[in-house]
């Protein structure tokens, strides 16, 4: 059961979600679009201005009455990392304590150099990039999306199988890189986190992210709560078996979604189509990616056969989705979605069709997050702002009163 | 996001399901056990006083101080129907306010006459069975589960598969068979209902139900609150694809789990494995099925493979739902899992560990509800306790206090 303390914590992520929307916004509209009371949402702005997070901007002259205090997130407050550590790149954004983009880094992972040392050297020249400026804004907080499994509370990465690594303790091998506090999650908490951000209507929704990159998952929210399951690893979709005794997977397993709609299985199905096809370029995934999106507008048979393939497996597994969690929006995103996800998506619509059950599969919208930004990211600085609001109110705790209580846990 | 009248909705439930399982218990205990404040509590409690549901029972004696009022449900205060309309069967169960049982009865469906008028008359004839008594309490309602998908507010069956039923207008079918509100829903959503008032400690925990019946589906609860989606169809696991191209199945698609570890799908398996079995019952699914049972126990070669094959693909199946929901609980329900579940969960044990991420897995318990109740029956009534307290509410809403506000969505 939920506490009144999460209640607490929700609210007033809702409250600063929609301020982060509306750019400049009154406590009445705030509190129309939470659907909380108005008193309840202006005790939390009370609390958010003691903090310098949230300021006054300006006093909107009313019909009738005093003008109205006008607020907005105060970006002067501070910067917040987040890092995208993807398999085969990693990608660090510096913001604004009121998650405006200042300046990014995107530095590529060899295949090769995959050792838990080389990552993190890695991701340290990343962050150093972004750190050497005459900024003054201290950092509040970093927020490190990385794949696989991870252990929020622990900072480990738990099991990363593109990289075999089990129980590397990632946070503490990035201590001291930034002098600020840093939190773990994977990508597909840190989509939909970014979702939810970005999109606060979305809170009022069931919806669902799906990472296609070389790794495969789902992020879900359940009228704005982040599904985590019992051990945070909830959302493994990669893994659902769509071909019982099929490909092999490295989890394990066999016939996992992953293995056939993943970077990997893209370019197995591509070398199954045509061996020694001119659209393969060797071991870079990203590349021969680029290659079958150009060849596959150009209407490419090999490319476009591939591509037809993949969104009949595809198209089962998000048949598989809409039956099971029934959500009102599904969204496309990371780097193979950017790159094929309207080829895909166009070619899974009738195997969805074949597979999904009506009322819901008529209930659900899809979209590609087509977005040049890196979601992942802003997801992972939201971690961060997430985080230095909890840290903020753990500091200053009175547990009677609906005082601010935030927290990264929804 | 959810309103702060549905926050006030589930701390009431929260109250009266602990209220149900402890029995009588004081306003404090309820706190505890809750995780709400004893102020919310006193408040929900003289909710309940009022509206006669509950009662005070007794005082006892505090170590000091003045002696502490004790609660119960009152189950003079009415009775309910609970009716599990099922492929093969019909049973509905009067229970009293408390939910206790007082009496059921049981009908055969004759798998050729399916129409809905048929149906319809086959639960009027079970429900005149149980209202035919000197019993003077009043009906507060009926709960009634349908398999397939339904359309809750309009009390309609929207597509049942094995029937054929496409937009049966059911409780209207029914009414004026009881003197009371009819509230309609599937057995996967009952069956939640039915383990969150048996088990309120469930509540704290995101758990799923695995209905092993004609149809196949899960029942989800996060945090104690039904996962419905966004059209009230979350849940729909039996039409998961797991063998892409696989069998035909009756929902139009191929491969769906339901075709493998369905009652339909084990009998198909059985003839797959000795066409001419002499467990085979003909269309008597429910007599194959105990035959299967029976032989497995006694070691038949051919039940025994019948089961190991369908294991393979529960298996398959439950580290799907393991992988993407991270489930601290799964519980194997309905007629299937009662009669084969404890052989079928030995033997899908290993491919579990073959299909599923071990995080997860690890976390993960896994039981056969073998109650001899029909837990389908208790949930239908629950809906009906629920949706009786939903309309109390209605009829007084106060919206700015914490007053109490029920209703049957969580």
């Amino acid at each position: 059961m939920r506490t009144a303390a999460d209640i607490r914590r929700a609210n007033a992520f809702d409250v600063i979600r929609s301020l982060h929307a509306a750019g400049v916004a009154g406590r009445r509209q705030l509190a129309e679009w939470t659907g909380l009371s108005v008193q309840t949402v202006a005790t939390i702005c009370g609390e958010l201005l003691e903090t310098g997070l949230v300021s006054e901007v300006s006093r909107a002259k009313a019909a009738t009455g005093r003008p109205t205090a006008q607020l907005a997130l105060n970006p002067e407050h501070g910067r917040l990392l987040g890092i995208d550590l993807a398999e085969t790149y990693v990608h660090v954004e510096t913001r604004t304590s009121a998650l405006e983009l200042i300046s990014s880094t995107e530095l590529e992972i060899d295949l090769h150099r995959h050792s838990p040392r080389q990552i993190v050297a890695r991701v340290r020249e990343a962050i150093e990039a972004e750190t050497a400026t005459d900024d003054l804004r201290p950092f509040l907080g970093v927020g490190v999306s990385a794949p696989g499994q991870v252990d929020r509370a622990g900072g480990v990465s738990v099991f990363a199988p593109n990289w075999n690594w089990r129980n590397i303790p990632l946070l503490e091998m990035l201590r001291g890189a930034v002098n600020a506090p840093l939190y773990l999650d994977n990508p597909l908490k840190a989509l939909v986190l970014a979702e939810l951000w970005a999109h606060p209507e979305l809170g009022s929704q069931d919806f669902v992210v799906v990472n296609l990159g070389t790794g495969v998952g789902i992020g879900v929210a359940l009228e704005g709560r982040l599904l985590r399951g019992c051990t945070n690893s909830a959302g493994e979709w990669g893994h659902t078996v769509v071909v019982a005794g099929g490909r092999q997977c490295r989890c394990g397993s066999r016939g996992c979604i992953e293995t056939y709609v993943g970077a990997q299985g893209i370019l197995q199905t591509l070398r199954e189509v045509s061996p020694e096809s001119t659209l393969l370029r060797g071991d870079d995934q990203a590349a021969t990616i680029r290659a079958l999106r150009d060849a596959c507008a150009a209407g490419d048979e090999v490319a476009v056969e591939t591509l037809e393939r993949t969104a009949y497996y595809l198209g089962i597994g998000l048949a598989g989705i809409v039956n099971m969690l029934n959500p009102e929006v599904v969204i496309l995103s990371s780097w193979v979605a950017r790159d094929l996800g309207e080829h895909l998506l166009e070619r899974a619509l009738p195997h969805m069709a074949a597979h999904a059950l009506t009322t819901p599969l008529l209930a659900a919208s899809f979209r590609v997050d087509t977005s040049a930004d890196d979601s992942v990211s802003m997801g992972a600085a939201a971690f961060a702002l997430e985080g230095y609001l909890h840290s903020l109110s753990n500091a200053t705790t009175v547990d009677s009163v609906p005082t601010l209580r935030t927290g990264t846990s929804l």
